[in-house]
């Protein structure tokens, strides 16, 4: 076959592509409303971490005489983002046909709900950053390779991780559909931190390294939390998981309770009491009481001879683990 | 030292970097043929995530109307940037100088070889289509936090994995060099999901939240199967590792199967019998009958008075976890 | 409410977090010098990788006859960018107040002290080229899936974060703030694989798919070292971490050791001895003798009948996991 021959049978492959298309209706978003843009939302985490911390990220050379027409210009954009991917994403649930095929002036509903929904987020921005202003202090802290604050708001990827979830959080709480997720899951996928926009966070809460960590939408969080990498606070998982759906179905986790490394604490009706300490790769899947420490037995030490390591002769296996 | 004076120097500084450069032979790529464009490899992907959910990616505002043309636009790019890749590909392979040192069109059979492969990888999309709406399906049931299959698509990074690796996975079958490990290793990094393109994938595939997950290369996966973050389905290393270049060195599991988070099982004769449920956390290197729940026994619990968390004295240091 | 009537309380919102902005000190930059730039930072890094292995990454057809003046136009560029990030972080160490509000031309300090960290970095990295040449070899050989050490350069996150580290890890040694971690966080993002730029790393050393990896500031690691994703080298956190900067927090890793996934090693004293090999999914916060196989017992079997998969009816819920 030649690159001619190739391009001859390009529109054989987009029919049979087509035929594809419509036979697997859940896999197509054809004929309906504007999805929300991935990239604006991007957008959107990116203003709001601006106004956060301002004079850490976007625009050099912040001042007090600057500060109001930059935060002005910040929030007028802000708010046309919003409006517009929030009004996208009220269609999107009540399933309108796009403006293509059908009048956009129809819909005035979604324009004041739109208008309303973003009017309340903004009012909650002070509350967020008056809990980021606790996760903060607490990231320093906690962390002796942490020089100053500074470092931490712009270094730590649990920091932004959280900041985009207590952000996220109050569009959930308003009931928007699809954004809250999106915004989260750019959180997830820039740090490797899975914080569900629906879990609630308390004040003071620290993730370190964080690469791994995934907090499931009902878990609950007390305050001056402290969890590290590969930590799981997660569902039990039904054979059908959407029969569990709004029930609570991740753990409880009260104040000053420090959860390490690896471990894995399941189900709605786990509780870690107050203060206790979860040490790393624990697996749980019941409630602790308060004041304890939880820890795997010390493994057991296998003393086997090695010798020293030398390249085999041609297809010998030497493995490095013994089973 | 001044500006200046530094600059001064730079002269010196290339001239040793240059030596260094011609020192390590295989850290450079000097004369030789073009490798693939890891850029290429990316748009690759989007192209190919678009033709498998039209409409939720790319260009808005997708109808019946509009599809042909909108398919026919997207496989006649497709095809042109695969094209130019498998070529280049196959090129490297075969070690071929570049073409700014010997004619392009002494390779002509690169030309053939790689319109052929890509031929056949046109025709395969369907098929991973049909696997992927089972896949899209059993997300969306295994999960309580997702309001519809459009979430799944739009926001699950388990998703994109397996649509990457599907795909890649075609390339890779057709001994494609290079560019089905370029493909997953952009899915790696989005998503922290590191599936091999060798990997065989069952139908209705369902990874949950994802980071840290690894799928070796000779893995075999039946239908049916649930993994969570944090799970790898790896090799025991070898002391020297290319001495088992070609064999099946990870495991198989078997049809419905769930793996839960931050198991590791590792082992090209380990076999997870039908229906067997892994719980987090279990480290395993032996095959597990059909039908059964593996978890490692519950961690004893240590119960310690803990006072209550106040800022030691200077100098004084209180450790989080007693040892 | 409609969209008028938001823009109209936009005025509002502005002043409110503008005083939301002047309450929280520790959140915004305000009236202080200029910080170093994210985007800068990964311009930086992707200069040093070019450098690290020239024809692989940035523009094609590297030949012998054109290297020195690729090699030269890099490291001019790089210098620029090194130059004026460093002197950057240095005014930032020493709180000066940015340029439009007091003249550059008294900090003339910081011009001599970024120009001779920059000149001392250049001649480091012939150095760091030597190690990266042996990081190569080791992660080809070890790794029965790499057809050649190409692919490893060219798609193995394990590698790209290794290098990051190890250019970053000069910049550390010569006391620059804020820029080394600015530079291993980019890293992390992509890569999953948490280095601290502080970590001393050995001779020939490997880390395979890395997603998790965390490796604390004062981890020690000998030469040939292998580890696995989800490997945790970190601290005990006491109740207050500052109280603990600048001791060492962080393990010792000897010669020859290798790590498989997600095990944890916790403790500055704690010292893996030579040769010895630590099991997947250990958590360990005492030393390991030389030459030893450290394992988690294997876990207990519990058989259960599990029932065929169905439907449940409507209310049903079937765990697919026993408690």
């Amino acid at each position: 076959m030649d690159r001619a021959q190739l391009n001859q049978r390009l529109p054989e492959v987009v029919s049979t592509l087509v035929q594809s298309v419509k036979s697997y209706a859940h896999l197509h978003h054809l004929n309906r409303v504007f999805l929300p843009s991935r990239e604006a939302a991007v957008q959107i985490v990116q203003k709001l971490r601006e106004l956060a911390f301002p004079g850490y990220f976007g625009q050099l050379g912040l001042t007090t005489s600057n500060l109001p027409f930059r935060v002005g210009q910040n929030v007028m954009e802000l708010s046309d983002l919003l409006f517009d991917q929030v009004r996208c994403c009220l269609r999107y649930r009540a399933q309108i046909p796009d403006a293509s095929e059908e009048g956009v002036s129809e819909h005035a509903e979604f324009d004041s709900e739109a208008a309303a929904i973003v009017s309340k987020f903004l009012d909650r921005i002070p509350a967020v950053r008056e809990l980021l202003a606790a996760d903060v202090q607490v990231a320093f802290e906690s962390d002796p390779a942490a020089e100053n604050t500074d470092e931490t708001i712009f270094c730590y990827p649990g920091l932004f991780a959280i900041t985009v979830q207590r952000m996220a959080h109050e569009l959930y709480e308003q009931d928007v559909p699809l954004l809250p997720r999106m915004m989260s899951e750019h959180a997830h996928s820039v740090t490797g931190i899975d914080i569900h926009p629906g879990a609630k966070l308390g004040r003071g809460f620290f993730i370190d390294h964080g690469t791994g960590v995934v907090i499931g939408e009902t878990t609950v969080i007390g305050d001056h939390v402290k969890i590290y990498q590969g930590v799981t606070l997660g569902a039990i998982a039904p054979a059908y998981g959407q029969y569990l759906r709004g029930q609570k179905r991740h753990p409880t986790i009260e104040d000053n309770v420090t959860i390490y490394a690896g471990a894995t604490i399941l189900g709605g009706d786990t509780v870690i009491g107050k203060g206790s300490v979860i040490g790393g790769n624990v697996f749980i899947t019941s409630s602790v009481p308060a004041m304890n420490q939880v820890s795997a037995e010390q493994p057991r030490l296998k003393y086997r001879a090695r010798g020293p390591k030398k390249k085999p002769a041609e297809g010998e296996v030497i493995l490095d683990f013994q089973i």
